[in-house]
């Protein structure tokens, strides 16, 4: 399973094979059933995360107990949180998976130790945040701009078959709109 | 005026000498007027941008005709569109001085043959790209969790000077409220 990773890392760049196999052999594989926790609100990040198989939904619940999804990770995306990871800091969100799910993790020290020298592992992970802020400003550019009826078709538009995988009132989350208001949407487009 | 730039990759790196001046050889000095635009909708973004000086905004307007702004840069900050930059699409934001501004430009083909041999740099880039990534997240976190007027009083904790630089309306457009809704809750928190 540890291909789906390093295809993944190859689609972008080409490191030698020896620092390939290096940072590979660093990966652990953990799995996790649907609704078990990755990562829990005030526990510590202390890994990133690569999802080879199954899907995760990063959230926070709101100040009125509400739960809000920030976004999902699917296959071959790298899910972690950041602010925790980087600076140490109690957990803000809840990372859990909502399929079965597969990932390779690897802790901060090992992680730091394979970026202090690799180019082109340093270009692979440059590459995807690039990638990862182009969607989150898209993201905030959406919220801003388009209805919810408008919010529903452009996701479907841009993840025809993810519609289909999580629960709808997930669904509801991420956009920003009640599981109701989602239910009147389809039902007046029949999808 | 480019040491500032020198010293902001210094706070994150130490690339050998030659490296890091041939980087620099590489970044264009450029001026911008108050209300000039970096960028127009519908133009390519053929550069990344490093402000020296001054302060911008990135926004879009949306299909009611209104300006809405997703993010501001100002010292010490790249700002591009990235989406633009990489997937060479014409740009659907708009990049403008909102104070006189100075800024270091690089282009692509000048980017890419650096960031091809560079650790060090690729570590910089991957760096503030993780950095600008916590800040979107509680971007998006922030959108879904407070009140305009918590919004407010969260953004004003995390940059107050910010909140002098920028006309109100500006901000009110960043925040996602109107202008006389911002005076309001100015008026009363006496602010």
């Amino acid at each position: 399973m540890i291909d789906t990773l390093k295809n993944h890392i190859l689609k972008f760049v080409s490191p030698p094979k020896s620092e390939l196999q290096e940072f590979l052999n660093k990966m652990q594989l953990k799995r996790y059933n649907n609704k078990e926790y990755l990562l829990k609100e005030q526990q510590y990040c202390t890994h990133q995360y690569f999802i080879s198989k199954g899907c995760f939904r990063f959230y926070f619940i709101n100040q009125k107990g509400i739960e809000k999804i920030i976004n999902f990770g699917i296959e071959d995306w790298w899910i972690s949180n950041f602010d925790s990871f980087i600076n140490k800091s109690p957990s803000e969100y809840n990372i859990q998976a909502v399929e079965d799910a597969v990932v390779f993790k690897i802790n901060k020290q090992d992680l730091s130790a394979i970026l202090a020298n690799s180019l082109e592992l340093n270009q692979y992970f440059r590459m995807i945040h690039e990638r990862v802020r182009i969607a989150d400003q898209k993201r905030i550019q959406y919220m801003y701009s388009l209805s919810g009826e408008e919010l529903y078709t452009t996701f479907r538009e841009y993840n025809p078959h993810f519609v289909q995988r999580v629960p709808q009132y997930m669904l509801a989350s991420y956009l920003g709109f009640t599981p109701e208001f989602l239910s009147k949407i389809r039902a007046n487009k029949k999808v």
